[in-house]
């Protein structure tokens, strides 16, 4: 059963098992500590007010149930396209939670980014939590690839500050912006996706650091390989490997169930700064290597 | 002297002496051994085709004035802007060495990046190394930094595999490509800029593992905080902080010179996957954490 080291278990409070298992396979054991190790504060959702981009996507969708289920009082879901019947759905999950639908393309002008926050602030009049979830993952489109998942949530991020930024007047805000496991390490067959999970990655642990001058915390959750419809059949970059999809899923994954549990208890776990590991159900805390110090 | 350990020491083969030093300041010594490890190979660009987007850039410059004392055959500059008497400057440090300027702006669409290229591989018949080192450093313009940090290493990268690509029948290359050190660890105040070299880094090591299946081989040089134009004043993300300049020069530095003396050594090394870390004048290869692994 446990032939080969699959990965490092940096933040597990439990030194005497060893963690051996098959690659991309965990054992039960090392599933349950980890489990119980996330014991999430579910009160910390409570009455506040979301915003949630690309909230009706595959992870998007079981998350948005999911934070329904802690009696938020706005969950606001940005999408690029309307799916009225989901939102129906969602309006009926939980009669204390406000769910409101608005068409959002991340890649607009960010003058237009500002305008539809101003118009959601102007109604809510505070906001809590942004969560940046648009994503696609198609390697033949390089430059939509960089446009919607890293430019769109810098862009979303920044319209947001003009709201959030404490040096204005603002009351702060926590963004929680959604990378990838491929940030940490690629998937080689997708570089060019890759290569912008890694650069959310990097870009929202320098914002977690601002936090003492914005009054804006940040953190990622990074899932690992997920079985939804992006995963399901894509685009490997200059078709290097066209079964890149089969390949993958060949391996152990999480559903999006797995996965959208893990996500609202790192959102309760509100750690400024965390580099949240979503694997096969579990949730880690990842620690970054440090390079060089830039010192200031 | 040694107060403060000051980063990890992952590629030096001295397991006796440990490195401690002030922040950002190396130890001699350290030094010393760092540059007896980098013996590089002089004879590795004798008569090579180079192609050098940005060569007439700050470290550019010095980095194309360090290639001609190799013997190289022709380097083709390609920059935004021509400055005739640099590029005049450069065709007579060396006669063994062609030295063409052509305008090249990586932000254009990839057909134009192929049709540039096809114009020199026309007239060279084999390129051997592309140095992809366009960059700004400008927290104000979000979508040009992406734009040109990555997008256009992508594309000028995607661009050249038409030619190199063994699939196709081409005869394979070396790309090398210039991130930086904040693709390691950001510097905080210039977000934006550091996930796009993040982007860079992990792009770069997805390409240096596909080299199998293209026969193009890659790694990147990561240039530490080096006096340059760029550094000496730019804008950091929504003013976080205005003085990140004065600040970070505040700290040990190197010179273009020095960095570009360490970029030729890298590239004599010739080591697909490296990641080179260019930092006050000495050359080291960095280890990447393993946080997980796609298996495929």
């Amino acid at each position: 059963m446990f032939t080969k080291l699959c990965r490092p278990v940096p933040s597990i409070n439990f030194r005497t098992v060893k963690c051996f298992c098959k690659p991309r396979q965990l054992n039960k054991y090392y599933n349950i500590i980890a489990r119980a190790n996330c014991s999430a504060s579910s009160s910390f959702l409570c009455d506040k007010n979301v915003i949630f981009v690309a909230g009706l996507g595959d992870i998007g969708l079981d998350t948005s149930k999911e934070l329904l289920k802690r009696d938020l009082k706005n969950l606001v879901i940005l999408d690029r396209i309307d799916k009225p019947e989901l939102v129906c759905e969602l309006k009926e999950l939980n009669p204390k939670t406000k769910v409101t639908f608005m068409p959002y393309d991340v890649t607009v002008p960010i003058a237009e980014s500002k305008k539809l926050l101003k118009k959601i602030f102007d109604k809510l009049k505070c906001v809590d939590i942004l969560i940046n979830g648009a994503g696609i993952l198609d390697d033949h489109k390089i430059e939509a690839t960089i446009a919607v998942n890293y430019t769109g949530l810098v862009n979303t991020t920044t319209a947001i500050m003009d709201f959030w930024d404490i040096r204005k007047g603002g009351p702060g805000g926590i963004i929680c912006n959604i990378g990838s496991v491929t940030g940490f390490n690629p998937i080689t067959q997708v570089p060019v996706y890759s290569g912008s999970k890694a650069a959310v990655v990097n870009f929202t642990s320098s914002l977690a650091k601002l936090a003492h001058i914005t009054g804006v915390t940040a953190y990622t959750v990074n899932p690992g390989i997920t079985r939804t419809s992006l995963v399901a059949k894509f685009n490997s970059w200059l078709d290097v490997e066209p079964d890149v999809a089969e390949l993958l899923l060949e391996h152990p994954t999480q559903s999006t169930k797995e996965c959208a549990a893990s996500f609202v208890k790192a959102i309760e776990k509100n750690k400024n700064g965390g580099l949240w590991f979503l694997d096969q159900g579990i949730l880690e805390d990842i620690k970054w290597d440090k390079h060089w110090d830039p010192c200031i």
